[in-house]
């Protein structure tokens, strides 16, 4: 009966929940103008990436998600991932949908080619994440872990380890996952506890024993893909406490023959499944490993140095994670564009013709839409900011490497803060249909938030920002950025007061800032830094459509950046006290007291 | 063994979820210092509430909440509502923790004394409501409704049906709804279509046969109280299009006699429950009044004045659901503050000692648990200030009574915002934990997203402020209190300054703006004002606790309130550019370019 109800509210309800339009233009805009793709493509590196290619695989991509993941998005929220006798099962479709997907060969976009992989920039494994997180955010989880898993083998492992399971974590074909956390090793992963000890004798010499127990572990059971490839930090007998004691381990769900087939089952299970706010069909596994002494493992890279071999892959999981942000932004958005246009409600206030209106004729129902799709270009233009920073990198460019270091945290917090905050206005837009669970906006606002938790909370990141990031490259690394900004925006001087706000408080925090005065402003200084950043890859994006780059987005971008500039920007610039009010307030009072 | 886990991650976790300490220090300066409780005694009509007897509600009603509804609040999330064969079950517990609530008077706190009730001011009234609402905020919609219920008949009721009803709903044996929406008539209640045909002859003749689909019906079916009054809109034949055409009825669940029994049930039904997003406990319904053509109603007040009587108790329906957000606020706080004395995780940042603090010790945690703290009691004397206003309005201060009118929407709004801006917060201090359902916190936060949207989504609320109570006393009921705190703030210049803003903003408004650009500004100008003058409030609690109110509170208050004062009010001051940045650019596209 709740359902006919839905059905008044708007008869074309249904649609929008599980569907979506992907965001093909704004995308490919912000891969040309924010990435430069066209100037990776001039390196030997990246010659692949022809525009014809990245056209492709952008309108491909868009359209495989929305034709096998989108359907997905509701079913997998309503039924979720199951643990039943030890096997993880997700709804019907999912294992269709997943092989599809192998199939199309879209897990391998940025894989090294030696192993399968397609070679080609991460700005374009970045578009391939973004669709299908757009489409399915807990599904999407599945290929982005696996995508890390990938990363750290290509770096650390060995020769044989790199034969023996890329070519099928490349494909899809095996799907990979990371497991850190443990009950009290969180944010602190020096405290991990599990152990690996090696194996002397037998068939498994020169292999380890891993015993543990490991939780939040993403996509870690279910029989999607024909094996999982875990890597697990665990500790060596006689290894140093803390972080400098950790090592990194291949764990694989079936053991892998050296003929490449498959063995029997390692000694590992999945114990339970978390009963969670959202991303309900990405199984959040608590896994075991060892039950019965008979775990083995393969030791990645150098002993004690598994953290290292984590932090390689770490930059890229951070901007894949702040990628959900747009990801949910994008979907709520557009679910509640579609909303606004159907819901009638009201008539124009003022209007001397009393009949009702859709409700995106109101005011505030505008105000909110357009700050909904600001937030989300915005941090979409950051996003493939830092993302073609990246793959400069990749070909050599030290000072982009450095660039796209001080960005990860602007994107990772701020992208996934936005989620959470465009999520929301798309619940209120709703109205009392937003509250009720099967009109679908309130599934994204439960799913986006998940994403300034984990991957490093979003104040792990702005820490990081305020300590490592502001001291790189002597201190250039930050403040030649935001001097860029700065000499680039006289002709918008919101955004200009804005940059050299966070100049001047990034020349405070290397300076005369108390490490507390930094910590304590850190959260606020890192939103205003990734709103300017935003703020100013929107502008160019702005210039580029002015000279048609992207005709269907020709009379809609001019909107959405003044609408960020004229209104995002200040508000961004009103933290600035909060930037820059110290410590000594949070500690006047010990904890106690505080506490009441 | 997720629950295992859990316990790792903290012993004492359970105890956190489900209970709290009341807020009753706090809540009794406010009650002073904000609502100025004792020159309310000093009215005749209030005279009954003397400092002792206030000081026993406040501690009273907090250990009742805290003894009786707190323990149902995880139950009641987990369980939820359910509906049977057309009756409405609650978990167990919910029967008896309402019957104890009866039983020790609660109910009747500010109803009038010639029906039972104990004639207290509105302001203790929102206390009884701010400690049940803390500890349950599902089940505290229970007594709230039915207040609204009293308030309606109160005012509006014939003195026969007074002498009917009311002295029951007073003592809570009986519940109250208000029936407002339809699919087709939320914001836009004009719209509604339910209708109302007088009956001529027979046992019934006068009243009126109801028929009708009414949804959104809080507690509009359950079987806690012994008979439920609902209050319907609906229209009379050949009533007025519109808001003019409306009436309002007395329906009944069961028939009352003349001699105050009841009588068979009535023609009226539970039709089905919503599956929310969050208040699981209690049932939102949609109503069917009328299927056989039996439903049999009262009319109240006058034909075609049904909109007004609605309005009567809308300002108070206002308060109590910003008070909601104080509630959830002051719940989620204490929960974090909890977790992050418990949390055990990393070294202090730069400390020479490595042993890992409770996360209560980082600075950036602390930064989120003071803005909790500070948003909450700042949302706190914004409430009681406006309560006490309201008091003030009921024993003839016309000037209070106006303010209190355009302390509603502030109230509202900023008061619901805030509570999901601090549950919110509250999710992330307990990191992954706060993203698993068990630890309580996610729940916090389902919760809170409903109260911005209920009983006048925020944006109608920023409307209000900016139509017709930027209007009231010839604009000056607004100016004079921006006015007032501009000149009381000259030792707080940010406070002063944002007082300021707002003044110029509202002037402009009531000025050369035109009605869109008001509307466009209209709810950052809300939030801007609502903490200018939760700040103010701020700024005399602190000078009364200086002067010994309130001795427990000596050392954290000057905290909060600094906090509130050098980090929220220059945010809110940051809003000034989106209050006056206008409506051309939002209507700058017709819609569908606008949607892309």
């Amino acid at each position: 009966m709740s359902a006919e109800i839905a059905k008044r509210f708007t008869a074309k309800e249904r649609p929008a929940v599980t569907s979506y339009s992907p965001a093909t233009q704004d995308q490919l805009l912000a891969i040309r103008v924010n990435a430069g793709i066209e100037t990776l493509a001039d390196s030997e590196r990246f010659a692949a990436a022809e525009p014809d290619l990245v056209e492709a695989i952008v309108e491909g991509v868009g359209q495989f998600a929305a034709g096998e993941f989108a359907p997905l998005n509701r079913i997998g929220d309503l039924e979720g991932a199951k643990l039943e006798n030890g096997v993880v099962r997700l709804p019907d479709g999912f294992k269709e949908a997943y092989d599809a997907y192998v199939e199309q060969g879209w897990n391998a976009i940025a894989s090294p080619e030696a192993f399968g992989g397609q070679g080609l920039p991460f700005t374009l494994a970045c578009n391939v994440l973004e669709n299908l997180g757009t489409a399915n955010m807990a599904f999407n989880l599945l290929p982005m872990l696996s995508v890390g898993a990938i990363e750290a083998l290509e770096h650390h492992g060995s020769d044989a380890q790199k034969e023996k399971y890329l070519p099928n974590l490349v494909s899809g074909a095996w799907s990979g996952t990371m497991n850190l956390t443990e009950p009290q090793a969180g944010s602190d992963v020096g405290a991990l506890r599990a152990t690996a000890t090696p194996i002397e004798t037998g068939e498994h010499a020169g292999k380890y024993l891993i015993q543990g127990q490991k939780i939040y572990i993403t996509w870690g059971e279910h029989e999607l893909a024909g094996n999982i490839i875990h890597l697990v930090l665990a500790r060596l007998p006689d290894a140093p406490e803390g972080t400098r004691g950790i090592s990194l381990f291949i764990v694989p769900k079936y053991h892998v023959k050296e003929d490449g087939s498959l063995g029997p089952k390692n000694d590992l299970r999945c114990v339970s499944l978390e009963h969670k706010l959202g991303i309900n069909a990405s199984p959040t596994c608590v896994m075991s490993y060892g039950d019965n002494g008979e775990c083995i493992g393969e030791l990645v890279g150098a002993e004690n140095r598994g953290l290292m071999a984590m932090f390689t892959m770490m930059n890229n999981a951070r901007i894949n994670v702040g990628n959900q942000g747009v990801q949910i932004g994008e979907r709520a958005t557009q679910q509640a564009f579609y909303y606004a246009q159907e819901r009638v409600q009201s008539a124009r206030a003022g209007s001397p013709d009393k009949n009702p209106v859709a409700i995106i004729e109101h005011a505030d129902v505008r105000r909110m839409l357009l700050r909904m799709k600001a937030l989300t270009e915005g941090a979409r233009a950051l996003l493939y900011f830092c993302a073609g920073q990246v793959d400069r990198g990749t070909i050599g460019d030290a000072a982009a490497k450095s660039r796209a270091e001080v960005l990860v945290p602007l994107v990772k917090a701020w992208g996934t803060d936005i989620g959470v905050e465009v999520a929301g206005i798309g619940v209120q837009i709703h109205g009392g249909m937003g509250f009720i669970e099967e009109t679908g906006a309130a599934q994204h606002w439960r799913d986006s938030k998940i994403a300034p938790i984990y991957e490093g909370t979003n104040g792990i990141q702005a820490a990081d920002l305020v300590t490592r990031k502001l001291g790189m490259d002597g201190g250039e690394a930050v403040t030649s950025l935001l001097a860029q900004i700065v000499s680039e925006s006289a002709d918008e001087p919101q955004l200009k007061a804005l940059a050299e706000d966070c100049l001047a408080i990034a020349q405070w925090m290397q300076g005369e800032a108390s490490l507390d005065d930094r910590l304590a402003g850190s959260v606020p200084f890192c939103t205003m830094m990734a709103v300017a950043v935003a703020g100013w890859q929107l502008v160019k994006q702005r210039a580029a459509v002015a000279a048609g780059a992207a005709p269907s987005l020709a009379r809609t971008k001019p909107v959405t950046v003044r609408f960020f500039l004229d209104r995002i920007v200040p508000e961004a610039a009103g933290l600035k006290a909060s930037a820059t009010a110290g410590a000594d307030l949070l500690y006047e009072l010990p904890a106690e007291v505080l506490a009441g």
